[in-house]
């Protein structure tokens, strides 16, 4: 058996799903791509798939499932569509930024009976994961502090902060679904507080570049989250889980693992630049767990209730910082 | 030249301090010990020097110096008899955990215009000083988030916490040293929150065990701080400064420098179990600036207002568990 | 253009080159595949190319080059048949077991002007080759001593060590030639020691599976390398350059970069397995500077005169440990 | 009880130890030292004890036990004088550079029935005897390969390398002493290389600067030492145990434990510079060993054959340079 998937926007990481499926997911198979643009074009002949000239087209390709890396205004519309024409679905984080978007797009699936998969990969890499089974095998014991720091190298431009939601539901969302991953527990209390420390325009398009949040989860347990747009030294991941019976912690990866010693000192490469490094095996093994999930081996690993609820938090954030207080989770509706 | 120390409280960290200044700071000598419980004797016989029977007797010793390391809320009336006594004064930490007599004890010492060093030691420990060189020298451009972890192997007894002033006067008020120190900069706004995680004990001694607290400076940078009276694994101090050219971060050193490899893994010995051993570097240091003091040959690495400003943090955070909500400062008088 | 490359033995590391090359490596395509097995047949059926009967039908195929992977008895032949066919050749190491061979195999390649690249892989490991690269860049200074500690997780079958041509000529030669990269000096003298420690089968054999040798460079640099075929705690790759004005080394890398710290101590993941996972960047920068030198855009990284000299040394290793002294690569001819 | 020791020997190490017994073991305590030159007095005066005149004056003082610091041609004289006057018998390495002299010495102290530790401080390094214990404790399984490097930040003058009987008897011998400790294991075969990079005036002095050296064992282990006198970057101490169940090493300790990193990479500060930092807690731990044999708690953690047979490897080890070939230990005599 194969799983066949349809890649829908082939923007950056639409592109790259695609490829991973064409050439490196044991299982599966690139079915065909589409997109609004003529990005599609190019990577379907490159990869010797079907080109759709549109979603019904795309949706009419003989298929497995659909994968959808299309803007994200778009996904609730293309995950119903999807979802009634029985196709699986793999959703690129977030599903929506609105609520009540995510709430129809999940309970139209939900009707139709249809495997969901939200894309937060970062649960998939080994690093990470290590942290969460070591909670979740009880080397932690209670878990008492979770920290979590994420930093990009580099913003974005500006005309994608614009539509991104801002960092809460853009960048820091993987850190809350991490949070609620590792400790295993829900949110009800979000304190969050933010900077545009790295470019004013940042400020400008109304978002913040530097942020530090506080999560109160259900179990008692506190996570401290601290993001920046900017990290010169590369893309900074870690995640610490801290608890009655010890501490597991992720760390970065460096460019190669190597040092050289002199008289001024010890020095190594710098860490690993960006995602497309860092986070390669992350992506492959989401897509193993999205193959196990079409082919009925397996429950899904990110449902749609873990898609909605890192909205929530980030919604609560940015009410957070616009209040300068904590704000309960059940204040979002 | 050499500075003679008389030794005022020999309890834990005063019959250390006695034992350094004996024994192992250049430039220094231990001109007596004093204690108003009987461990004074047993230290003074030790180490071979006079044993004074009150403060007043203490005082009447021929020295250049005292170092304050009496209970808590005898601090300011030690100082103050000691400043009329025109001895240089080190003082541990807190000075007090009351803001008036804080303000009462520094206004008598500027009139008496004797020195004063309070005991922060960890500004002096190598790695953490380090990180603050690694600011002040630019390495790390603007600060733009500090993270400081701070978790001690085991809690104190339960009669220590009732009358510590609680974790963020006892405890965290070193982290608030700390990231003044480290950026540079005061802190205007203070969020807190904490958790009894630990033993029930400590709550009902109207304390918290494990918090989390955010902090945000005059420049804008923001400090997280978590705290754990109870790390399983070791005393974990570490301190990092993230900023628009790097990170500068402080690690833990083990009790040991080994690694382990089997086919189960790769295993490391614990982290050093607590201060003693971790900071013994730091105190004979911070000795080492203390005797500069003394002699005339340096300014006060740790003033009197630098003893202050963590007070007013550790109250503003209390406030801010209480009330809910981020505290300013100036909210503290 | 493309370089189109016929993959000729596809054994565990043919199949592995063909797969990368049909799929991971920018600028190649695989042409087809050619096996005395029936292996090929799957092969080609998966990845979507012809599957060659004879080597004469391989070598008819539409290509610019081929990839030698065939077992190490045969490399000359199909070598000098491949140049005789105006191929460029990337041939697996080791070029033979046969001095007279190799330099057979080199003459014909010289006169037929085709270009040629050995397998040595772990130059292209960004780890090994970053102290290489500190070294020819000076930051080392003279070389005085580089360590090489190559050690396998599990020994191959018995009937693979039996026409291995023993450790020093299957597996030090890999560190034979990473003493070259990284002195950028040849070897002069040899002194070999073997034991037979992890399996006695090995010995019955002839080989032994545990060396240490030290090599001296015309330079005056002195090489150290110790191999074992059983490290429990997995692929132990570290490459060490030491001189006068510091030292380069490279590290392993963890299967997950993860910490648990706990009472008992603080364990990690153990290194990568084996080589696929450790040396997977090598073999794809392997590929794109054959690509390179199909191309003609560079000379060859690994030359015929880099497959020769690994291959003296080993022989010279196995004569130091037959006569119990040091042997000097010119007493092998 | 104390442990009463006069330090005979004042130069460098002897005033080291000086200070240690008078300050800082508990248990021990100074009773007097000699030199013979003046060196003694100002010790004896910033010590606060009595300053001998000569050995017999030294001997005459009440106490327990000697520390024989003077230089290594006269150990065995006055080990056989303080033996004679029933001291414990602390002794520095080397014993001597003559075996025969040794082996007066040793059977002087058997007859006598006193008590001897020789000094090879580094068993009781912790780190490093960590990996003996690993060893010990069965965690490496059978030891296969063991590795030492142990690099020098600079050469020592070369009026004392004329008299230090060589590289291998007095810097290699403390790692001969590490293999026998960590394989416990006697050497049987020894082969050697050397040469001069650092310090030309060190070749005319008929030294080696550099050197390599492959120990085998009675138990079948191989042993390789790297030294060096000049590491750049610090004093360079590392030992690892490679055996059929694991590997166990020590690694160096940084001047401080932090991390700083930039676009260019990552930093941290050079290791410790010598072994006054690196190997403080060895001597302290060595005195506490030290004072336990005095007093009858423990045997002889370094015995008098402890301090033979490394002189033996080192012998044997110099022969190998001379003769180009490995040295079995039993044509030392």
């Amino acid at each position: 058996m194969t799983a066949r998937v349809v890649v829908l926007g082939t923007g950056r990481i639409g592109s790259m799903h695609a490829e991973l499926l064409a050439r490196q997911v044991p299982g599966a198979e690139l079915a065909g791509v589409f997109d609004v643009t003529d990005s599609a074009a190019a990577i379907g002949a490159a990869l010797g798939v079907p080109v759709a000239i549109s979603l019904e087209d795309a949706l009419a390709i003989d298929a497995d499932a659909v994968a959808i890396c299309t803007s994200t205004d778009t996904h609730v519309d293309v995950m119903i569509a999807a979802a009634r024409a029985g196709r699986a679905i793999f959703c690129e984080k977030p599903v929506s930024l609105d609520l009540a978007q995510v709430d129809r797009g999940l309970a139209v699936i939900e009707a139709a009976g249809v495997p969901l998969q939200v894309g937060f990969n970062r649960r998939f890499d080994p690093s990470h994961r290590a942290v969460a089974h070591a909670v979740a095998g009880g080397e932690v014991g209670d878990v008492h502090i979770c920290s979590i720091t994420s930093r990009d190298p580099a913003p974005p431009p500006i005309a994608y902060i614009a539509v991104s939601g801002g960092i809460f539901c853009d960048m820091t969302i993987h850190d809350f679904d991490m949070a609620r991953y590792v400790t295993g527990s829900e949110v009800v209390q979000v304190y969050a507080t933010g900077a545009v420390r790295v470019d004013p325009a940042i400020g400008e398009a109304g978002d913040v570049d530097t942020a530090v949040v506080v999560l109160t989860h259900e179990n008692g347990a506190i996570t401290t989250i601290d993001n920046s747009r900017q990290a010169v030294y590369g893309y900074d991941q870690r995640v610490e889980a801290f608890g009655s019976a010890g501490m597991a912690s992720s760390q970065n990866f460096l460019e190669a693992n190597v040092t050289v010693a002199t008289a001024g000192g010890v020095a190594t490469p710098p860490l690993q630049n960006f995602f497309l490094e860092r986070y390669t095996r992350s992506y492959l093994d989401q897509w193993a767990a999205f193959v196990d999930l079409v082919e009925g081996r397996a429950p899904s690993p990110v449902t749609g209730a873990d898609g909605r609820a890192p909205l929530v938090i980030g919604l609560a954030a940015w009410k957070s910082v616009r209040e300068g207080r904590p704000v309960r989770c059940d204040e979002i509706t």
